[in-house]
């Protein structure tokens, strides 16, 4: 078997800005038309470690390549010295089924999936002359998220809310723009904002939103999270990334069972970044919870790359 | 990282029959006991290659690793001189999540983890006194379940039936044994049968096997196969290895949906093996459709092994 393990900087060395745009936009179009595999993931606990592992497959039809993704999150790691989220992703030949890499990516793919999925569906719906976005959330996809959508549009100014406010001090500083903490109020109050965290409750009332003409968030990644109020959804434009997902675990599926909104009035992503939008006259809400197919296709991407 | 690829040499040195037998038996009784974690497993298909992926996640209680298991079996690689069915296992540590290496095993411990349960289980339900072993079918499992329950009793005669007479033929040759090639009667009138096929329908009527004290089933590993006929489960005391996956694509279920035994009369394959049996008066049926969580229990005994 020419099984390779490929490491975090040879993953570096071809996964460009571009590669993981083109191969995130694909998978988004190709699962709203369709031409996807997206199983059901595999989940372990355990409770005595205090840990998880989920296991997602995908794939995009066409790609010479479909992946296996392997996370975990064992939260007591820090007390060994060892970060609490591992991982990787097994790339497999999708005509031989034949094994060929393992992409020891550290988390770092996912991470640039879930920004360029942000990116490209906050990009298409906020208006073109907005040059101003509001963050809610200080971890590492608040900075992905703006330094991705940046690379789309170029940013006059940040503004970055958290719950501690040296850490919105910190990605401010790590970021190379017009970045600066705010209060929930100016954050939310932006004309486009995104929220990136773990939060299990609405971030912030409706009302703090008022003046935003496009919310993406980012933070529902598994049952039980929440981040945007429902009363925020009813006469909004709601775009999923995959329907099920967000009915599910997405602050979409939170408006649903509040009793706010229809459960069938989302539009796909992949339909908003293929045929683009007419700017409608209400607010559009973007709920992206992640999907396996786009891990699937730049874990393809990546491998082609590194095959040439 | 220190993820390594551990290659099939590497493995064979310490998958001893002991190490296996162990590892499969402490799995069965861990299962049989709710100490083990076995959630539902991911299947992609590829119809243009006509070809599959099945992955499988598993726990064992207090094993120092768990396993993801990813299996393709792509049916017109013969064609590029490649073999059907590639695969491997993830190892990781179950203390920490942290992937710990990759077992390259071409499929091999999947087999014999299937050989050792098939002969536990066969040898603790089959009379001591018996030394007589009616096989059918003729694949590599047919040849693996009569060798390691050869090494847990020894075995005076095996009688193997298949399809195709040179296959039978080749099997007896392989077999360092009085193993000859037999009839249908002649194989499923033994005392002790094994069926091993990748049958979708019953290999014999009932009647066939009225000389059968136990029968052992571990051809049903996926939805629509089927080796046993349902009438041969009335009054039989029939074992499972696990009780949902057996009714949802063992003999087991197939005679339930015949509606010819109720579907809670299965005793767990890991309680025979914890208490031993009582010899019933009865027929003894073990329906075995293969366990996750054994191949986790054995690749956690390869890499413990490894790592010492």
């Amino acid at each position: 078997m020419t099984l390779s393990i490929v490491d975090l900087a040879e993953i570096r060395a071809v996964a460009t800005e571009e590669l993981v745009f083109t191969a995130v936009r694909d998978a988004l179009v190709a699962h709203a038309e369709g031409r996807t595999q997206l199983p059901p993931p595999i989940a372990l606990v355990f409770p005595e470690a205090g840990g998880d592992c989920h296991v997602k497959a995908g794939q995009l039809a066409g790609a010479p390549y479909f992946g296996v993704k392997v996370a975990t999150g064992f939260y007591r790691n820090a007390e060994r010295g060892l970060p609490s989220n591992s991982g990787l992703i097994l790339v497999l030949d999708a005509t031989t089924g034949v094994p060929a890499a393992v992409l020891a990516d550290e988390g770092w793919l996912t991470a640039w999936r879930t920004a360029a999925a942000g990116a490209l569906v906050t990009h298409a719906l906020t208006p073109p002359d907005v040059d101003e976005v509001g963050v809610l959330g200080t971890g590492l996809q608040a900075r992905l998220q703006v330094e991705w959508l940046h690379a789309l549009r170029p940013l006059a100014r940040v503004r970055i809310w958290g719950r501690r406010a040296e850490a919105a001090r910190r990605v401010c500083d790590e970021l190379p723009l017009d970045a600066r903490p705010a209060t929930l109020e100016e954050a939310a109050g932006s004309a486009c904002v995104i929220t990136a965290t773990p939060s299990t409750t609405p971030l912030a009332p409706a009302s703090a939103f008022a003046g935003a003409l496009h919310v993406t968030g980012i933070g529902t990644d598994l049952p039980g999270k929440g981040e945007l109020p429902p009363s925020l959804f009813p006469g909004a434009v709601v775009v999923t990334d995959d329907h099920a997902q967000c009915l599910d675990h997405g602050d979409f599926g939170n408006a649903v069972r509040a009793g706010v909104v229809g459960s069938e009035v989302d539009v796909p992503a992949g339909v908003v970044l293929r045929d683009g939008v007419e700017r409608p006259a209400g607010r559009t809400i973007a709920d992206l919870t992640g999907l396996g197919v786009a891990d699937a296709a730049v874990a393809s991407a990546v491998f082609t790359a590194l095959s040439r």
